[in-house]
């Protein structure tokens, strides 16, 4: 953090200020292999936090983790017609390894549909053997043309679920189920709030019947697709011959979904939520949730300081607010460094809490506690300290997905429009706008190419206006669907 | 588990033991892709209790975790001599992507000494930036020749951890401190014991100063590496430019360390613990600690067993082992199967114990309860399980890592040996032979090459014999060192 320029602000240059505060607040950094980060530990913490606390909800939803190999032979990914062209333009091959050519080239697995699938058909005999719920944390590669930290990585990190069933319907609930935990997810724990819906035919993904997901406003209006859930038919049951003993005595093609998250979510959290100082973590996901600062002019100041300051994060740590589950404290004991720099280094950081305590404080037996996110100070008793910590994280927590909430529906229109107005606003801040669409793909591409916004999905009735559009926004024809239409990442 | 026929016992064939008792206990299956295995749920359920108190001990000892490109450049792979010659021959090389031909070739990752290193050498200008402690958690490839599941696979999962220092003894600290803690791991939790000690030169790793390994004896009395930590002095940070202000004001190299354990080591689980039954886990790596079998011949049983199951479950799972740590309990309610069945599938699968629960059992307020490793039985009260079952698993936890040890021991030589005799035995039923060597490379080649025993390392003070060799086992000159000579995986 030696570089203490003022960040760029939102303002000035959303794209400029996200990729400094990214940098700055030493999330991520760039690497020597084009395309590819570094994940550095600040942002490291956070992905892991986001690990654990989806995982504990896979599991509770019946999946089980399992590892399936980095490489595809090639002549596995064009087994599903629409699937191999969706992602060959793509890939990265292995053509060599140990010293030799390969006969059949590996790819670097982009998804790994074909592949689990290929096994999902040497296990599955039986409808006893389904369903078959399966989860894998991994990375994947795909060579994009323009990248950006987190948003947009040749390589990123994610997890892919992957399971079958033995009829259409239970595959519909299941990927309708995932999604809903996204959402849950995507909520309670990054407080971004999003929309569910489903994507037209242009943006449904390479072999799915159908596919989900959940969009969210980051706050230069875009739109930023945070997760997507697929119902694949039995599309690769047939490519992979997944096919299974029905109860009845006949057999069958297995039905499968595939639904992910991806680091993407890293980038969604900071463009949700950071400001002109720096990222701004949700309590629930920050690695640590309170900063103390000490603050002193002398060796023995320092001592007294920091003597009571280890005494609170004991009894912090040790303070029990939900079970098994500490509050996560750090001391900034740096000497050398003034207080100030301290603060700010911090708030880039995004820290949710900052104690600061001197020795004024400690004989009025209280600190000075400041939030990241309204950066509101107040002094607090060290008396009640755990509770007033824990309830002012959970308010943020709280405060945090309000604020992201309204902020949404401020840019969001759901009254009629013109087109023409429609073209001043995407070439403006932009918004997210619910309009009618006829449902001809042309109309589609006619307006992503003139004003560059996309429908980002047919919303779910929870989120559709009170009275739908009649008319589609570009052609003027008979609305079949309300779509919502913005510009995206 | 539809195949029923017997195991191959240890002793007919220990190497088709290891392979039907892997793909039985559904530990892991053969994939698609030459080398590269898929690893089940419940092999990954073995792996991810690894991980997560590997990853705990990694933090407590002030590590943290980040993420590094999958690919490495092939010109950072050339600038550290030694490294290049020992990874070059094995590595898988991506030639293409998006389309095209790349300029520079890309590596996938054997290992990431270059790649790290060279985003150390940004990130630390001072002695202030040290020590920088980071670990990683990923997937690498080596291009191997021959494959056995867990123990040798082209892409397997590991962590590796890559430190830098201000001092040679500070690196040296952390790499003898790594060392200790997988010790720790292998015996507290695998309870798999350890030798620990130092490579000789012929099996350095490529690029460090000395490397020091933990072996284990598997029960064909082959060593098997379990994990290495590594001093790399100054080679990578010259390589890679990594260098700092001192506290004195000049500038310096960094020191570096690098350790890792992988996947491998539930290969050692395995051959450490399994039984002509199926594996056996240790319980402080059992996703399942106590599976319920319910015995019942008609409807009217099953109900009633059932439910008392649930009851009993309910009350393990919410019985306070440990602080925070509940027991882990599945109910084997599948119908249709009869118990003698479940029991033979679940001690393939190796859960530590079994409660086999009947009709009359309950009407005498009690269960059976079945240890795995020594498959002893005995009724048990209902009124004590939660304390009669925590003993007993901490018990076989012990018992385990006692038995393990005993074996090695009793499969250990230290005193005087010829080198007739030492041919005869490693022709024979193997063994750990601690013996004299005159430090010379052309001895230790020589009796590979004769007996196909290697030099596993020269094991620490607490390993050797009370009286110290004074010949070498092979040309009879003066010993400089005792060593460790086994086969090996």
């Amino acid at each position: 953090m030696a570089d203490d320029k003022k960040l760029t602000t939102r303002k000035a240059d959303f794209s400029a200020w996200y990729n400094e505060v990214v940098l700055r607040s030493e999330l991520a950094d760039y690497s020597p292999v084009r395309g590819c980060m570094v994940i550095r530990p600040n942002g490291y913490g956070i992905w892991e936090r986001m690990q654990r606390t989806l995982d504990d909800m896979f599991k509770a939803t019946g999946h089980q983790n399992a590892y399936f190999p980095l490489f595809i032979p090639e002549s596995f990914l064009r087994k599903e017609a629409e699937h191999v062209e969706g992602f060959a333009p793509e890939v990265a091959v292995v053509t060599h390894a140990g010293g030799k050519k390969l006969e059949e080239a590996l790819i670097v697995r982009p998804t790994s549909e074909t592949i689990i699938y290929s096994m999902f058909a040497k296990w599955v005999q039986s409808y006893r053997d389904l369903p078959l719920l399966i989860n894998q944390w991994a990375n994947v590669v795909r060579w994009e043309m323009r990248t950006r930290l987190f948003l947009r990585t040749t390589e990123f990190l994610w997890q892919e679920g992957h399971t079958a069933h033995a009829t259409h319907d239970e595959a519909e609930v299941e990927a309708r189920k995932m999604l809903g935990v996204y959402r849950d997810f995507m909520e309670g724990y990054i407080a971004m709030p999003v929309i569910t819906g489903q994507k037209t035919d242009a943006e449904r993904f390479a072999g799915a019947l159908r596919t989900y997901c959940v969009e969210a406003m980051m706050q230069d209006n875009k739109a930023l697709q945070a997760g997507t859930s697929h119902n694949l038919g039995q599309n690769f049951a047939k490519a992979f011959d997944l096919k299974f003993q029905t109860e009845a005595g006949g057999t069958d093609y297995a039905w499968n979904t595939s639904w992910g998250v991806t680091t993407r979510m890293v980038g969604g959290l900071v463009m949700t939520h950071g400001d002109d100082n720096g990222i701004v973590v949700p309590p629930l996901l920050a690695p640590i949730e309170l900063v103390i600062v000490p603050i002193y002019r002398n060796d023995e100041e320092r001592t007294n300081v920091l003597e009571a300051a280890n005494r609170i994060a004991g009894l912090l740590g040790a303070w029990d607010r939900r079970e098994s589950s500490r509050l996560r404290v750090h001391i900034d004991a740096r000497d050398g460094m003034k207080p100030g720099a301290k603060y700010y280094e911090w708030e880039m950081r995004g820290i949710p809490l900052r104690l600061e305590l001197g020795p004024r404080d400690l004989a009025a037996n209280q600190g000075v506690l400041v939030r990241r996110d309204t950066r509101a100070k107040r002094p607090v008793s060290l008396n009640t300290l755990g509770e007033d910590v824990a309830e002012t994280l959970s308010a943020m927590q709280r405060d945090m997905l309000a604020a992201a909430l309204d902020r949404r529906e401020a840019n969001s229109i759901r009254t009629a429009i013109t087109y023409d107005r429609f073209r001043e606003i995407m070439a403006g801040d932009g918004a997210f706008v619910y309009a009618g669409w006829c449902g001809d793909p042309a109309c589609e591409a006619a307006v992503k190419e003139e004003t560059k916004a996309t429908i980002r999905c047919i919303p779910d009735e929870e989120f559709r206006s009170a009275e739908a559009p009649t008319t589609c926004l570009r052609c003027g024809g008979v609305s079949t669907n309300e779509a919502l239409w913005a510009k995206a990442y």
